[in-house]
Protein backbone atom coordinates (compact mmCIF):
# COMPACT_ATOMS: atom_id res chain seq x y z
CA UNK A 1 0.00 0.00 0.00
CA UNK A 2 1.16 3.48 -0.87
CA UNK A 3 1.63 5.74 1.97
CA UNK A 4 0.41 9.12 2.71
CA UNK A 5 0.69 11.93 5.26
CA UNK A 6 -2.65 12.97 6.51
CA UNK A 7 -2.63 16.81 8.00
CA UNK A 8 -5.71 15.92 11.05
CA UNK A 9 -7.21 19.08 12.73
CA UNK A 10 -9.48 16.97 14.65
CA UNK A 11 -12.42 18.94 12.74
CA UNK A 12 -14.99 17.35 10.51
CA UNK A 13 -13.36 18.19 7.45
CA UNK A 14 -10.06 17.13 7.69
CA UNK A 15 -11.31 12.78 9.10
CA UNK A 16 -13.41 13.04 6.06
CA UNK A 17 -9.96 13.30 3.80
CA UNK A 18 -8.75 10.89 5.76
CA UNK A 19 -11.14 8.56 4.98
CA UNK A 20 -11.37 8.82 1.54
CA UNK A 21 -7.66 8.38 1.45
CA UNK A 22 -8.00 4.97 3.28
CA UNK A 23 -10.72 4.47 0.80
CA UNK A 24 -8.13 5.45 -2.22
CA UNK A 25 -5.68 2.71 -0.61
CA UNK A 26 -3.41 4.96 1.36
CA UNK A 27 -2.06 3.91 4.07
CA UNK A 28 -2.28 7.19 5.71
CA UNK A 29 0.10 8.39 9.06
CA UNK A 30 -2.01 11.45 10.66
CA UNK A 31 -0.38 14.85 11.45
CA UNK A 32 -1.45 17.32 13.82
CA UNK A 33 0.17 20.33 14.77
CA UNK A 34 -0.10 21.75 18.34
CA UNK A 35 0.43 25.87 17.14
CA UNK A 36 -1.12 27.42 20.15
CA UNK A 37 -4.58 27.21 19.05
CA UNK A 38 -6.91 28.32 21.66
CA UNK A 39 -9.22 25.18 21.14
CA UNK A 40 -6.60 22.72 22.22
CA UNK A 41 -10.62 20.22 22.25
CA UNK A 42 -9.49 19.55 18.24
CA UNK A 43 -5.73 18.11 19.41
CA UNK A 44 -7.74 15.17 21.48
CA UNK A 45 -10.14 14.81 18.93
CA UNK A 46 -7.48 14.03 16.39
CA UNK A 47 -5.93 11.28 18.49
CA UNK A 48 -9.74 9.80 18.94
CA UNK A 49 -10.24 10.19 15.00
CA UNK A 50 -6.92 8.68 14.33
CA UNK A 51 -7.13 5.88 16.89
CA UNK A 52 -10.93 4.55 15.34
CA UNK A 53 -9.76 5.27 11.58
CA UNK A 54 -6.66 2.92 12.08
CA UNK A 55 -4.17 5.06 11.02
CA UNK A 56 -0.67 4.02 10.92
CA UNK A 57 0.94 6.96 13.06
CA UNK A 58 -0.66 9.89 14.60
CA UNK A 59 2.16 12.75 15.28
CA UNK A 60 1.52 15.92 17.08
CA UNK A 61 4.12 18.15 16.71
CA UNK A 62 4.70 21.43 18.71
CA UNK A 63 4.86 24.50 17.21
CA UNK A 64 5.37 28.29 19.16
CA UNK A 65 2.64 30.10 17.01
CA UNK A 66 1.13 31.91 20.18
CA UNK A 67 4.14 33.86 19.94
CA UNK A 68 3.50 35.11 16.47
CA UNK A 69 -0.36 35.85 17.33
CA UNK A 70 -1.70 38.07 14.02
CA UNK A 71 -4.83 35.77 14.59
CA UNK A 72 -8.10 35.09 16.87
CA UNK A 73 -6.80 31.66 16.90
CA UNK A 74 -3.26 32.52 18.65
CA UNK A 75 -4.01 35.53 20.21
CA UNK A 76 -6.39 35.63 23.09
CA UNK A 77 -6.28 39.30 23.14
CA UNK A 78 -8.58 38.82 19.41
CA UNK A 79 -11.96 37.44 20.16
CA UNK A 80 -13.56 35.40 17.98
CA UNK A 81 -16.20 36.61 15.86
CA UNK A 82 -19.65 35.90 17.18
CA UNK A 83 -21.46 36.67 13.58
CA UNK A 84 -20.35 35.83 9.95
CA UNK A 85 -17.67 39.02 8.83
CA UNK A 86 -16.97 40.44 5.43
CA UNK A 87 -13.42 39.47 3.78
CA UNK A 88 -10.91 37.19 5.52
CA UNK A 89 -11.91 37.47 9.05
CA UNK A 90 -9.29 37.46 11.85
CA UNK A 91 -10.11 33.55 12.35
CA UNK A 92 -7.02 33.55 9.40
CA UNK A 93 -4.20 32.35 11.00
CA UNK A 94 -1.02 34.08 8.81
CA UNK A 95 0.68 31.54 6.41
CA UNK A 96 -1.19 28.36 8.37
CA UNK A 97 -1.52 25.94 5.96
CA UNK A 98 1.49 26.48 3.94
CA UNK A 99 3.48 25.73 7.39
CA UNK A 100 1.48 23.03 7.61
CA UNK A 101 1.99 21.62 4.69
CA UNK A 102 5.35 22.33 4.67
CA UNK A 103 6.09 20.08 7.87
CA UNK A 104 3.44 17.05 6.01
CA UNK A 105 6.16 17.51 3.46
CA UNK A 106 8.91 16.97 6.06
CA UNK A 107 7.92 13.61 7.49
CA UNK A 108 6.55 12.44 3.97
CA UNK A 109 10.18 12.59 2.47
CA UNK A 110 11.48 11.00 5.89
CA UNK A 111 8.67 8.11 5.12
CA UNK A 112 9.28 7.32 1.82
CA UNK A 113 5.57 8.58 1.28
CA UNK A 114 4.44 10.88 -2.10
CA UNK A 115 1.67 11.59 -0.72
CA UNK A 116 -0.27 14.65 1.07
CA UNK A 117 -4.03 14.82 1.65
CA UNK A 118 -5.46 18.16 3.42
CA UNK A 119 -8.89 18.34 4.20
CA UNK A 120 -9.49 22.24 2.78
CA UNK A 121 -12.52 23.36 1.01
CA UNK A 122 -13.35 26.47 -1.20
CA UNK A 123 -16.96 26.17 -1.09
CA UNK A 124 -18.49 26.26 2.50
CA UNK A 125 -15.00 28.29 4.02
CA UNK A 126 -14.57 31.03 5.68
CA UNK A 127 -12.16 32.86 2.63
CA UNK A 128 -8.87 32.16 3.58
CA UNK A 129 -6.37 32.68 0.98
CA UNK A 130 -4.81 29.72 1.74
CA UNK A 131 -7.89 26.94 0.94
CA UNK A 132 -8.05 27.68 -2.60
CA UNK A 133 -7.59 25.68 -6.13
CA UNK A 134 -4.61 27.48 -7.06
CA UNK A 135 -2.85 27.76 -3.67
CA UNK A 136 -3.00 23.64 -3.72
CA UNK A 137 -1.05 23.60 -7.04
CA UNK A 138 1.44 26.28 -6.32
CA UNK A 139 2.45 24.27 -3.02
CA UNK A 140 2.80 21.01 -5.22
CA UNK A 141 5.14 22.58 -7.29
CA UNK A 142 6.99 23.83 -4.95
CA UNK A 143 7.26 20.57 -2.92
CA UNK A 144 8.62 18.84 -6.07
CA UNK A 145 12.04 21.66 -5.64
CA UNK A 146 11.80 22.11 -2.49
CA UNK A 147 13.43 18.46 -1.57
CA UNK A 148 15.46 15.67 -1.89
CA UNK A 149 12.61 13.68 -2.98
CA UNK A 150 11.57 16.62 -5.73
CA UNK A 151 15.32 16.67 -7.28
CA UNK A 152 16.23 13.29 -7.72
CA UNK A 153 13.08 12.78 -10.22
CA UNK A 154 10.21 11.74 -7.99
CA UNK A 155 6.73 13.36 -7.94
CA UNK A 156 5.00 14.69 -4.41
CA UNK A 157 0.98 15.25 -5.01
CA UNK A 158 -1.14 17.00 -2.90
CA UNK A 159 -4.80 15.38 -2.66
CA UNK A 160 -7.16 18.11 -1.85
CA UNK A 161 -10.31 16.04 -2.09
CA UNK A 162 -13.07 18.00 -0.74
CA UNK A 163 -12.18 21.16 -2.31
CA UNK A 164 -14.87 21.47 -4.56
CA UNK A 165 -17.52 19.88 -2.38
CA UNK A 166 -20.19 21.84 -0.23
CA UNK A 167 -20.15 21.21 3.43
CA UNK A 168 -23.62 19.01 3.17
CA UNK A 169 -22.15 16.87 0.27
CA UNK A 170 -18.94 16.15 2.36
CA UNK A 171 -20.73 15.17 5.08
CA UNK A 172 -22.29 12.49 3.14
CA UNK A 173 -19.64 11.51 2.20
CA UNK A 174 -18.22 10.54 5.67
CA UNK A 175 -21.33 9.17 6.47
CA UNK A 176 -20.80 7.01 3.59
CA UNK A 177 -17.30 5.89 4.87
CA UNK A 178 -18.60 5.26 8.58
CA UNK A 179 -16.97 8.60 10.40
CA UNK A 180 -18.99 9.32 13.51
CA UNK A 181 -18.75 12.97 13.73
CA UNK A 182 -19.48 13.00 16.95
CA UNK A 183 -15.95 12.54 17.78
CA UNK A 184 -14.70 16.02 15.58
CA UNK A 185 -14.38 19.45 17.21
CA UNK A 186 -14.78 22.39 14.60
CA UNK A 187 -15.74 25.25 16.87
CA UNK A 188 -13.37 27.76 17.23
CA UNK A 189 -13.72 28.73 20.61
CA UNK A 190 -14.43 24.79 21.97
CA UNK A 191 -14.47 24.52 25.59
CA UNK A 192 -12.10 21.67 27.23
CA UNK A 193 -14.80 19.29 26.90
CA UNK A 194 -14.87 19.98 23.31
CA UNK A 195 -18.05 21.92 23.30
CA UNK A 196 -19.18 24.48 20.39
CA UNK A 197 -20.20 27.70 21.16
CA UNK A 198 -22.63 27.33 17.60
CA UNK A 199 -22.05 31.11 17.22
CA UNK A 200 -18.64 30.73 15.18
CA UNK A 201 -18.25 30.90 11.65
CA UNK A 202 -16.47 27.41 11.91
CA UNK A 203 -19.78 25.93 13.86
CA UNK A 204 -22.30 27.73 11.80
CA UNK A 205 -21.18 26.38 8.25
CA UNK A 206 -21.07 22.97 10.56
CA UNK A 207 -24.61 23.35 11.81
CA UNK A 208 -25.55 24.20 7.89
CA UNK A 209 -23.80 21.35 6.44
CA UNK A 210 -25.56 18.82 8.63
CA UNK A 211 -28.95 20.55 8.04
CA UNK A 212 -28.23 20.54 4.10
CA UNK A 213 -27.30 16.55 4.16
CA UNK A 214 -30.40 15.80 5.82
CA UNK A 215 -28.36 13.82 8.45
CA UNK A 216 -29.24 14.40 12.39
CA UNK A 217 -25.96 16.91 13.53
CA UNK A 218 -24.53 15.12 16.29
CA UNK A 219 -22.83 18.57 17.87
CA UNK A 220 -22.64 19.35 21.42
CA UNK A 221 -22.87 22.64 22.32
CA UNK A 222 -22.01 24.91 25.79
CA UNK A 223 -25.20 26.62 25.55
CA UNK B 1 11.40 52.47 6.54
CA UNK B 2 10.25 49.24 5.01
CA UNK B 3 10.03 46.30 7.17
CA UNK B 4 11.56 42.59 6.70
CA UNK B 5 11.65 39.49 7.80
CA UNK B 6 15.07 37.92 7.96
CA UNK B 7 15.48 34.18 8.99
CA UNK B 8 18.62 34.81 11.44
CA UNK B 9 19.78 30.87 11.70
CA UNK B 10 23.07 32.17 13.72
CA UNK B 11 25.41 31.12 11.02
CA UNK B 12 28.06 32.73 8.81
CA UNK B 13 25.20 33.31 5.95
CA UNK B 14 22.34 34.90 7.36
CA UNK B 15 23.77 37.33 9.27
CA UNK B 16 25.61 38.47 6.07
CA UNK B 17 21.87 38.59 4.28
CA UNK B 18 20.97 40.65 7.22
CA UNK B 19 23.63 42.93 6.84
CA UNK B 20 22.88 43.60 3.40
CA UNK B 21 18.85 44.26 4.09
CA UNK B 22 20.22 46.62 6.73
CA UNK B 23 22.09 48.48 4.06
CA UNK B 24 19.33 48.12 1.47
CA UNK B 25 17.28 50.11 4.25
CA UNK B 26 15.22 47.62 5.81
CA UNK B 27 14.18 47.66 8.92
CA UNK B 28 14.72 44.44 10.10
CA UNK B 29 13.17 41.27 12.56
CA UNK B 30 15.08 38.26 12.88
CA UNK B 31 13.66 34.91 12.89
CA UNK B 32 15.34 31.86 14.35
CA UNK B 33 13.66 28.66 14.63
CA UNK B 34 14.56 26.63 18.02
CA UNK B 35 13.62 22.53 15.87
CA UNK B 36 15.82 20.53 17.95
CA UNK B 37 19.00 20.81 15.97
CA UNK B 38 21.90 19.08 17.68
CA UNK B 39 23.75 22.52 17.16
CA UNK B 40 22.15 24.75 19.71
CA UNK B 41 25.04 26.82 20.22
CA UNK B 42 23.54 28.42 16.93
CA UNK B 43 20.84 30.26 18.56
CA UNK B 44 22.88 31.65 21.07
CA UNK B 45 24.99 33.15 18.49
CA UNK B 46 21.50 34.05 16.55
CA UNK B 47 20.87 36.42 19.83
CA UNK B 48 24.67 37.73 20.14
CA UNK B 49 24.45 38.35 16.52
CA UNK B 50 20.49 40.46 16.54
CA UNK B 51 21.69 42.26 19.29
CA UNK B 52 24.91 43.78 17.32
CA UNK B 53 22.68 44.39 14.51
CA UNK B 54 20.48 46.04 16.27
CA UNK B 55 17.35 44.42 15.32
CA UNK B 56 13.80 45.74 15.76
CA UNK B 57 13.07 42.40 17.05
CA UNK B 58 14.71 38.98 17.31
CA UNK B 59 11.77 35.81 17.71
CA UNK B 60 12.50 32.56 18.35
CA UNK B 61 9.82 30.04 17.81
CA UNK B 62 10.21 26.03 18.80
CA UNK B 63 9.47 23.60 16.53
CA UNK B 64 9.66 19.98 17.18
CA UNK B 65 11.21 18.83 14.31
CA UNK B 66 13.55 16.77 16.46
CA UNK B 67 9.87 14.50 16.67
CA UNK B 68 10.42 14.38 12.45
CA UNK B 69 14.11 13.56 12.12
CA UNK B 70 15.32 12.26 9.06
CA UNK B 71 18.50 14.26 9.10
CA UNK B 72 21.93 14.28 10.75
CA UNK B 73 20.73 17.97 12.05
CA UNK B 74 17.70 16.63 13.93
CA UNK B 75 18.25 12.82 15.03
CA UNK B 76 21.24 11.72 17.50
CA UNK B 77 21.17 8.49 15.80
CA UNK B 78 22.85 9.54 12.64
CA UNK B 79 26.38 10.79 12.35
CA UNK B 80 27.09 14.18 10.81
CA UNK B 81 29.48 12.78 8.22
CA UNK B 82 33.13 14.17 9.22
CA UNK B 83 33.90 14.26 5.37
CA UNK B 84 32.15 14.75 2.25
CA UNK B 85 29.66 13.30 0.53
CA UNK B 86 28.24 12.39 -2.85
CA UNK B 87 24.73 13.71 -3.18
CA UNK B 88 22.09 15.80 -1.18
CA UNK B 89 23.97 14.72 2.53
CA UNK B 90 22.21 13.43 5.45
CA UNK B 91 22.52 16.78 6.60
CA UNK B 92 19.54 17.98 5.15
CA UNK B 93 16.67 18.84 6.93
CA UNK B 94 13.41 17.58 4.76
CA UNK B 95 11.45 20.36 3.62
CA UNK B 96 13.39 22.81 6.48
CA UNK B 97 13.57 25.94 3.85
CA UNK B 98 10.04 25.72 3.54
CA UNK B 99 8.74 25.26 6.97
CA UNK B 100 11.42 28.66 8.24
CA UNK B 101 10.06 30.69 5.34
CA UNK B 102 6.44 30.00 5.82
CA UNK B 103 6.99 30.87 9.08
CA UNK B 104 8.79 33.52 8.29
CA UNK B 105 5.68 34.55 6.25
CA UNK B 106 3.13 34.14 8.34
CA UNK B 107 5.49 37.16 10.95
CA UNK B 108 5.65 39.26 8.11
CA UNK B 109 2.15 39.27 7.52
CA UNK B 110 1.48 40.13 11.03
CA UNK B 111 4.06 42.70 11.14
CA UNK B 112 2.72 44.02 7.71
CA UNK B 113 5.40 43.81 5.97
CA UNK B 114 6.11 42.58 2.51
CA UNK B 115 9.78 41.37 2.21
CA UNK B 116 11.40 38.22 3.75
CA UNK B 117 15.40 37.52 3.35
CA UNK B 118 17.15 34.11 3.60
CA UNK B 119 20.79 33.68 3.35
CA UNK B 120 20.66 30.68 1.26
CA UNK B 121 23.64 30.18 -1.58
CA UNK B 122 23.85 27.69 -4.17
CA UNK B 123 27.65 28.12 -5.12
CA UNK B 124 29.42 27.09 -2.26
CA UNK B 125 26.89 25.10 -0.49
CA UNK B 126 26.16 21.39 0.69
CA UNK B 127 23.86 20.83 -2.97
CA UNK B 128 20.13 21.00 -0.59
CA UNK B 129 17.57 21.49 -2.91
CA UNK B 130 15.88 24.72 -1.16
CA UNK B 131 18.49 26.53 -1.32
CA UNK B 132 18.48 27.11 -5.42
CA UNK B 133 17.14 29.68 -7.13
CA UNK B 134 14.22 27.85 -8.51
CA UNK B 135 12.96 27.03 -4.89
CA UNK B 136 13.07 30.73 -3.92
CA UNK B 137 11.04 31.75 -6.79
CA UNK B 138 8.54 29.37 -6.75
CA UNK B 139 7.87 29.92 -2.51
CA UNK B 140 7.77 34.16 -3.65
CA UNK B 141 5.00 32.61 -5.76
CA UNK B 142 3.44 30.57 -3.00
CA UNK B 143 3.52 33.40 -1.21
CA UNK B 144 1.72 35.26 -2.81
CA UNK B 145 -1.43 33.18 -3.20
CA UNK B 146 -1.08 31.88 0.57
CA UNK B 147 -1.93 34.85 1.99
CA UNK B 148 -4.28 37.41 3.08
CA UNK B 149 -2.12 40.63 2.19
CA UNK B 150 -1.36 38.61 -1.61
CA UNK B 151 -5.04 37.96 -2.53
CA UNK B 152 -5.71 41.67 -1.33
CA UNK B 153 -3.39 43.23 -3.90
CA UNK B 154 0.01 43.24 -2.28
CA UNK B 155 3.58 41.61 -3.31
CA UNK B 156 5.50 39.33 -1.30
CA UNK B 157 9.29 39.44 -2.14
CA UNK B 158 11.91 36.66 -1.13
CA UNK B 159 15.17 38.21 -0.81
CA UNK B 160 18.00 35.88 -1.03
CA UNK B 161 21.06 38.25 -2.04
CA UNK B 162 23.80 35.19 -1.30
CA UNK B 163 22.12 33.08 -3.76
CA UNK B 164 25.02 33.75 -6.09
CA UNK B 165 28.04 34.50 -4.59
CA UNK B 166 30.81 32.47 -3.49
CA UNK B 167 31.27 31.91 -0.02
CA UNK B 168 34.97 34.16 -0.15
CA UNK B 169 32.67 36.75 -1.53
CA UNK B 170 30.04 36.34 1.04
CA UNK B 171 32.62 36.96 3.95
CA UNK B 172 33.83 39.90 1.98
CA UNK B 173 30.61 41.69 1.76
CA UNK B 174 30.28 41.27 5.55
CA UNK B 175 33.55 42.40 6.41
CA UNK B 176 32.53 45.21 4.19
CA UNK B 177 29.58 45.70 6.68
CA UNK B 178 31.67 45.22 9.97
CA UNK B 179 30.42 41.70 10.81
CA UNK B 180 32.55 40.39 13.63
CA UNK B 181 32.31 36.52 12.13
CA UNK B 182 33.60 35.47 15.60
CA UNK B 183 29.81 35.81 16.56
CA UNK B 184 28.57 33.07 13.99
CA UNK B 185 28.34 29.54 14.72
CA UNK B 186 28.48 27.45 11.25
CA UNK B 187 29.39 24.15 12.51
CA UNK B 188 26.59 21.29 12.14
CA UNK B 189 28.55 19.63 16.06
CA UNK B 190 29.35 22.65 17.75
CA UNK B 191 29.97 22.30 20.91
CA UNK B 192 27.80 23.94 23.73
CA UNK B 193 30.40 26.62 23.89
CA UNK B 194 29.86 27.17 19.72
CA UNK B 195 33.46 25.62 18.82
CA UNK B 196 33.55 23.77 15.32
CA UNK B 197 34.42 20.24 14.61
CA UNK B 198 36.41 21.67 11.61
CA UNK B 199 35.85 18.38 9.77
CA UNK B 200 32.05 18.69 8.58
CA UNK B 201 30.76 20.02 5.64
CA UNK B 202 29.62 23.43 7.10
CA UNK B 203 33.34 24.11 8.98
CA UNK B 204 35.02 23.06 5.53
CA UNK B 205 33.09 25.43 3.69
CA UNK B 206 33.34 28.21 5.79
CA UNK B 207 37.26 27.61 6.35
CA UNK B 208 37.46 27.17 1.97
CA UNK B 209 36.03 31.25 2.22
CA UNK B 210 38.01 32.36 4.90
CA UNK B 211 40.70 30.97 2.88
CA UNK B 212 39.31 32.39 -0.31
CA UNK B 213 38.72 35.65 0.70
CA UNK B 214 42.34 36.06 2.13
CA UNK B 215 40.59 36.85 5.60
CA UNK B 216 41.94 35.33 8.73
CA UNK B 217 39.57 32.98 10.10
CA UNK B 218 38.14 34.01 13.53
CA UNK B 219 36.24 30.16 14.13
CA UNK B 220 37.40 28.65 17.07
CA UNK B 221 37.66 24.60 16.97
CA UNK B 222 37.19 22.31 19.80
CA UNK B 223 40.19 20.38 18.56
Amino acid sequence: MPEAVVLLSGGLDSITALALAQEQGFDCYALSLDYGQRHTAELAAAQRLADAAGVREHKVIQLGLGDVGGSALTDNAIDVPDHATSGIPVTYVPARNTVFLSLALGWAEVLGAWDLFIGVNAVDYSGYPDCRPEFIAAFERLANLATRGGVEGGKFTVHAPLINLSKADIIREGIRLGIDYANTVSCYSADSDGRGCGVCDACRLRAEGFRGAGIPDPTRYAR
